[in-house]
């Protein structure tokens, strides 16, 4: 397993510019490349968090670099130890509308807890059942920050960022289909929003969420 | 004032046919269009409905045609006397998210009003405060059929069909800015809806809605 | 076979609150999410409806869940015992411009059938032999409700709308090509239909029609 | 009025090439272009049509070139004697939907007129009252080729073509609103007909598919 | 092999009406679908095509129909004994800009050869070296009706329709990258053609362009 | 000046709610309805923010109530006394790209001012021209939140979010011609954007990114 | 006259950094901010274009700053002495397929005047005419770098590219219809070309394809 | 393995006309076609290039021809010596964002490796890092032409635009996800560019780009 062309140039100083850990795309990289990377990192103990790899690639890897730790819910590997948890910069509570959502949804959690943010999970809130949000409210008022997941229609965010005052990023999820196909739909909504103060990422960006979250967490 | 070529073939068997009255699109018909087709049905006594005309033409119109209404909320022409309201048809509740739908909303109600059926407009009910939506909540649930109006994100018609078991028709209105411009968001947001049940007619077409509630009261 | 992170938190109070029972889309979720969902249902004696199942899911899932029930055609599981037929609500007819449309008719007809309603399927009129559609025309007016399946160009519902006054539910299917692939010009034509009442749902949702129509037939 | 630069370079072997006037399309072009263009025709005797020209536009040009002849119904500007009508190569019927599509069936009926082919439009027989259609059936079946303009959903075309074995030409109209602005639904429901052997052109293209037209009488 | 529900309502008085052999869209059908089909057509002594079969499709159903023939390059069926060539109608040429065109190219050619259509195939004409086409014009002059293939930005229809007088069928092909993945470039191209009385049909329908081609020979 | 059917049903509690002051979306509301509304919360003693309004319409509404203040340049209306400002929440920054952003950079301004929140605007730094921008990152790292403006592709805020730890807001701008009329390139440039963390609010949503700053200052 | 806030952060070392002069978009300027940046750039002696510049803010300007000079047909303004001609870089040759391109193809021109470059302006040889582009083939040869200005279907640039080795920048123009409004048509055309080593700008953008040119000559 | 129908019509005048070897896409054809192409060009002694041509293709074609040298990275077939090195043309960089451009930068560098150009592959300058970018710009300056790849937002050419006066040929690549699918935000971004003289291929064209080059290098 050897890389073409050159050592890559990591962002290595990226944690002392911006306080974030290397993140690795992993989606468009062969399994060659990732294991490149991740070797290069492993040798400078650096951290790192690779997102959206598959079983079959992570096996691979995992085979060849044994430290890395694959997490089959939200498709990431990771390498080093994690930051430990700062209870004091308060918690981040990443809410979702199904089930369908999880993979997302935990790419998110498990990005902040890199970082040491503490994170609770709260699924199946949708608002097509809005008793179910309802329910939830004064536990979602706790947090400092909420991360909203939502396909199909993607409400969500919307209807809770009308009801709690804290920084709330919407999450479009690619779950969908016809005219939602991919999460457009749910992106749309979350961007045309009425409730005021929404900001979005791209879909199912969990990570990209995270280190908002992250960025509100540290100023 | 005269139409080149031809007498107008008009649908006047409609009515008939599918319970409806002659119902005529304004917005890309000249004056001179619209007058003319106005004046045959008047002859021939019968009823008639136009949607999407700007003041300037019906103030010509009028003129020339004494006999029609304008209707400046709605932007309708009418002509004609209505069906008398049949209160056992039971009621159509038009609800709306903002001041901005109102045109849309009042094109729905006239469109129901002319062809005798019984409704009420609830506006404001947007669900970025959703209080006052669970405030309206029943009252909605005594409607036979709900129409339910709302441009940006368009989630109302959503949350609404969660919480009660009538039909409801949503349409998307033509209110928003950036990526929701012209009501697109709204549209696939309903369109793509969690909540079972949704109906969905074209981006401001009241008119559309208040057939497609005629249809089911006649059922 | 577990879920992890926690019990989902099922809309149950669903049928009481809009007379439907639990309906969970399929496609999105992981045989062991579709498993562990049904058995929690199937501990509480819920009926549920799944629909999008691959047969490879669903054989699966049958093994661990002998009381489910596969529907080959519709792509649907089922759990529970129907609500009984109760003809005097009337009869919803399904219809279709050709054998491509089936799987999506079918789920119409089975969401339909699991709730009490009877109904009929009436294949192959699609408009461009206008003769077949003209032929059944009789029997169509006979139905409470008409839901209309078209895929390519979706003129289907138009021109049904035009002939009959009874509520017409277009559903927009995703057979096509090029230009119309995904079902998104059936779509966008039936949006833009120039029948007056004409009321649409999401593409390929056999499911959604069903629900409205089942609004329809109890309201 | 000069026209800077150059002497305009005319495709005046046109004619001869493949049959067909010089046509100038007049939207994007200033007055004073089209003054210049049309000048330079006149001196050398050339027939002449100019496309998509406002009555501002016309009148100016008129005042300076009195042989053009504005045509305000399908807003064009011709120059030079038509040609003779042929009889024998048989004629074109134009159809439309609706009195708003008239702009364009009024430009393909003159653009044919010039080149010496017999035409008739049939208005008014849109796919929502299908009877009126029926009606005029025997009639469309003498015609050698069937122009048929639609907006909205753009039905008729397909309707049509199930009918007649005559080549039908679809001309989509930017008749429409909400999906169906600009003309699009139209245009997609045409290219995406079940109806075989169907042809298409740009929307509102009145002048194309009377040239396609010619190319068939001709061939 | 048996379709569930119903004999499928075959639309047989087609040829009468229309002068086209029963026609089938193999790609969204099963291949159970095709079979039953086609053996209702072939009990009834009935001629067919079915268009978009993959080769896995093609070997089961002619094991089971052994009459059936399977054309690889169009990837088409056909069933029963094609219309005797008819040299008076004249000859229809088929352009195309590259070899990756062929399907398409060949399933239009299939589909005039059943109807009794003399065809002639000239390929790798592409507008990139224009010398190609340039050195077929005169045979391409002979032709009563040319149909243009054409991928990437689809200009060969247009160049062509400037060159001959007759009728030109442009069919976009869905072979392209980027912004053109899908064809909707060429389609698009071919549509907004400078080039007077160019008619289009969908991306890849071959068996459209030769349907509209035949529609032209018979008139 | 009085506004039809009722009493608007303004969402009043919302700064008790969620902290912000009542917000009215000025664009698709006729000068009537705006002045309906503040005439009635000027009675109730209110604050209130109306976006998007022309000078005409500003100026007929000041003359019937004259304690309105409108800004020009960002082309909202505002009634009541601001929040003094609150240094001890910290700063926010609003950078953009270029002169032409000014009217949204602005709204964004004065949103927050009203809340009491202290800003500074720094124009002109966009990517093309790298220099200015660097200039001045001493100044942005420390504010406590960042908004950032771009039009055309909308790079600043990425390139921003790589130099920073801080909160960055994108808001994409409708400047823009071709491809990126609308602002679209922009807004789908920042969502894409390789740089982690960064959110955005829809195009031209000046309103939006200083109400999610709010949100996170009082976090 | 004078612009709010602060001075314009003016890239006034564009000049030394890459060759260009200070070049501003004047479309989404107000008067007040075109006049600000131009009396600021005159008071330090810098050359300047401004694009897009309507006649009437034009007219304003020149009252209030004599020393501009405003050039009608490619709409733009001008300040201070153009780069001497400097003939030994090349001629850039710019053609265009119609009239209606005239503004952007002269806006290349004075872009490339501006900095010194020898130009020809070629128009009015459009693919639907071929021998018109081939009887200027010859001197199309001569050029070092053409610019080619196609709308509708945008074939010109990709025909040339066929023809000639030179670099050829493609610039799809905003004229056209129904499909191809706001050049989109040909801008996909363009990018999807078969013609390897075509290179293209945005639509409309005359002053991206001089800079180039310019970039290419100087190289 | 043989081709139907006909001789391929290659246009191997390419050379002496453009200056450019035969160039095959390789992604729509099927390996027999492939494989009679080559064939036949070997049989002429002609080089040739074949872009995207996956593994599997490749290995049977080379066990058939085994002249043709296979390039993993790049996905291309290359047949016949390549022109030997032209120093004195200058360099053309080669630069990217990230580890995931390599296979289109690849094949760019591979195109101009063929027609004798010196090339410089400078990878991971992605903007969110911008300090390695700028670590590498006295190496760009010193390149006569520079190819800049990128994905996700496609920031990369704009910045190195504004950074130095050679020309730049900006590569969209498929890279992303959510709205970015496809590579189109990444070229809609370029295309929008606010540097001046940028100039776009098509998503992932490396050949294209490299093509470009040589004209400029040639020209």
């Amino acid at each position: 397993m050897t890389l073409d062309y050159q050592e890559t140039r990591l962002d290595l100083e990226r944690f002392g510019r911006i306080g974030m850990v290397e993140a690795i795309w992993g989606e468009h990289k062969t399994t060659d490349q990732i294991f490149s990377i991740l070797k290069s990192l492993e040798q400078q103990d650096a951290m790192a968090l690779v997102t959206r790899v598959s079983p079959e690639k992570a096996s691979i890897i995992k085979e060849n670099l044994p430290k890395v730790k694959y997490h089959i819910q939200s498709r990431c590997l990771t390498l080093g130890k994690y930051v430990s948890i700062n209870k004091s910069l308060g918690q981040v509570i990443i809410i979702s509308g199904g089930t369908s959502d999880l993979s997302v949804a935990t790419e998110a959690e498990l990005s902040l807890k890199m970082h040491g943010i503490q994170t609770e999970l709260v699924l199946d809130v949708g608002v097509a059942g809005l008793h179910r949000l309802m329910d939830q409210l004064e536990k979602l008022k706790k947090a400092k920050v909420l991360i909203a997941c939502a396909g199909m229609e993607g409400c969500l965010p919307t209807v809770v960022s009308g009801l709690v005052p804290q920084p709330v990023i919407g999450i479009p999820i690619s779950v969908g289909y016809g005219i939602s196909t991919g999460g457009r739909a749910a992106l749309e909504g979350m961007l045309a929003s009425c409730a005021p103060g929404l900001v979005v990422v791209n879909i199912d960006n969990g990570y990209g969420a995270a280190m908002a979250a992250l960025r509100i967490l540290n100023c």
